[in-house]
């Protein structure tokens, strides 16, 4: 049995830039034995409300007591303020520019911790690296936990618990996620994106080859899809699009 | 030593999709001790046919006593089994659509096992995260084997154990693998696509800069290659295309 | 304690390529124990120059006692030789080739050690995988260490420790990273690249939205930046061009 919880990271770091391999090797040196995992890079870049909706979708899929970096941090270096969320028996670390809220705000249960904690050398642009990573290795090892911490009212910035009516992330097949989630849709609803009303399918093997569908997506998102092709392309879906429910 | 088998992730997934996360989401919880590696994704999306003959000849890199999960599944939420397949004394996990078949023409001893496991939750579109990866995991754990399954004739879909004389994969610096295997093929023997015949060399450093050439790649594939060029941007090369074998 | 040293990745193989993989599974047959963290990929191609300004300004943070194993190496199959270096207490394998001398020639101590080792069988193109790769293994379990290797005078390619007045790397959101030490610029320098000239700012927080700027990035470089937005784009940057120093 491994000692050190689990380490998730989360950011909008491109997956072939320096970033990763720098958090990876601070956590290395801090939590050697803690299990790190790419839950998802490539978040929605300067994007924190499509990250935060996203976030909050995948946390399912996140095992509990495991720890959670998230990093989608535009402002780095001005005031907003780092903290640590415990949300039903996850830890979340990261910036308090609402990247956490939507996770915190459907939680059962939620406690903020502002981070006091500082490194004693940083960087002025990379938290990920500096602060977030040594804290998330310090909450791995049980080095830090609720009881060293002082607990605050709430989050400065919070997006609330609603869905986003948008696209908030295409991936490379050219599926369109959005931030609805499926299963307050009817399955006779349509999403009206671009000028194009989409109707549903429960599964890409049930439309024809080529063809534009909407269905409930693994993390249990409204996503717009197309057989065997890209959906993306087909229609001209991008993030931050609109997106309309109809009949 | 570990006691659990190393686990070898292989599909389309994009490198930047939130699909892998997800998958080693599902190994850290049901086999927390595996090494789980990343030994391709972006396998060619919904191609089948190109993804089987590149799963076939990087097979040989992989561990003995290893795990294979492999995913190109554009049929997911269809008809196809999933199956398990002990081939040489590696187990690969995935969906009986072709996509293990050219590995398993090729071992020198394979024996097929459907998946009757089912897991107690599902998504309709995600069967690498809901079923491929826990049966890797209980593989990796030793909680199954070949006594715990039932043993089939073969594969539903076979594509046999033959060449495929097409680009089956492009890298990043635009050197462009066949499908077909270099030993087979004289050293005089020209690879002619799209209308261009190309000549053999051994190795990069025996041909002038910017010079195509064709040479037996790390995993054992005719690939077309440039000196320090994309050979791919030169001749206009993509995944699909046919390649004819002259003098 | 894992006994295994961690094994650090630099190399200009694409994220997506099917490269890191073999070279893992090699790792993971030699070297199971190890901790296996990518700390760059996509490192320029066939740009070993750049590419060695990199590894330099990532080294200081790769903890000590670790080995990284750096492969940016176009003329592989033709007659440089592979080297071990051992720099500040870490051990750097790679090609001959200049790619570890701006690490080597900036360490308060470096010595250099041919290498011997030929792998048994060895593909013509692929020294990371068949070559590196079990030695950097071998260095990991101390299998290999300093009094094993016969020691060279130096290097055979070295460009030095001088900084390289170019842009060396450019990630995803569109920041431009020079081979410039940002510590040796005045505040009050401007870079000129492309025609225009680029004032300095701490940190992105601290200009308008849309602003292009310099900054000393978390590596210790001078980087071309925007705020939320992509300085590449807006100024049509690349690897490989000038960047000279203005007031």
């Amino acid at each position: 049995m491994k000692t050190e919880k689990p380490i998730f990271l989360f950011s909008d770091f491109g997956n072939a830039d320096l970033y990763v391999g720098q958090v990876k090797a601070v956590l290395a040196r801090c939590a050697p034995e803690a299990l790190v995992i790419d839950l998802l890079h490539e978040a929605p870049a300067f994007n924190v409300g499509a990250s935060a909706h996203l976030l909050a979708a995948m946390l399912g899929q996140v095992p509990p007591a495991s720890i959670v970096l998230a990093v989608v941090d535009p402002g780095v270096g001005g005031g907003r303020r780092p903290v640590a969320v415990l949300a039903d028996d996850r830890w979340l670390v990261g910036p308090d520019n609402g990247l956490l809220s939507v996770a915190v705000a459907r939680a059962a249960g939620a406690r903020v911790f502002p981070v006091a904690w500082r490194p004693p050398r940083a960087s002025v642009s990379f938290d990920g690296r500096d602060l977030f990573a040594p804290v998330a290795a310090m909450l791995a090892r049980g080095e830090l936990g609720a009881g060293d911490m002082e607990e605050a009212a709430g989050l400065d910035v919070c997006f609330g618990a609603e869905d986003l009516a948008e696209i908030i992330y295409v991936d490379h097949y050219g599926n369109a996620a959005t931030g609805l989630r499926a299963q307050a849709l009817p399955c006779n609803a349509r999403l009206v994106v671009n000028g194009r009303s989409i109707g549903y399918a429960r599964v890409f093997a049930d439309v024809p080859r080529g063809e534009v569908f909407w269905y409930g997506n693994s993390v249990g998102l409204a996503e717009i899809a197309a057989n065997s092709t890209s959906a993306a392309r087909k229609l001209d879906l991008a993030t931050g699009q609109r997106v309309a429910i109809g009949r």
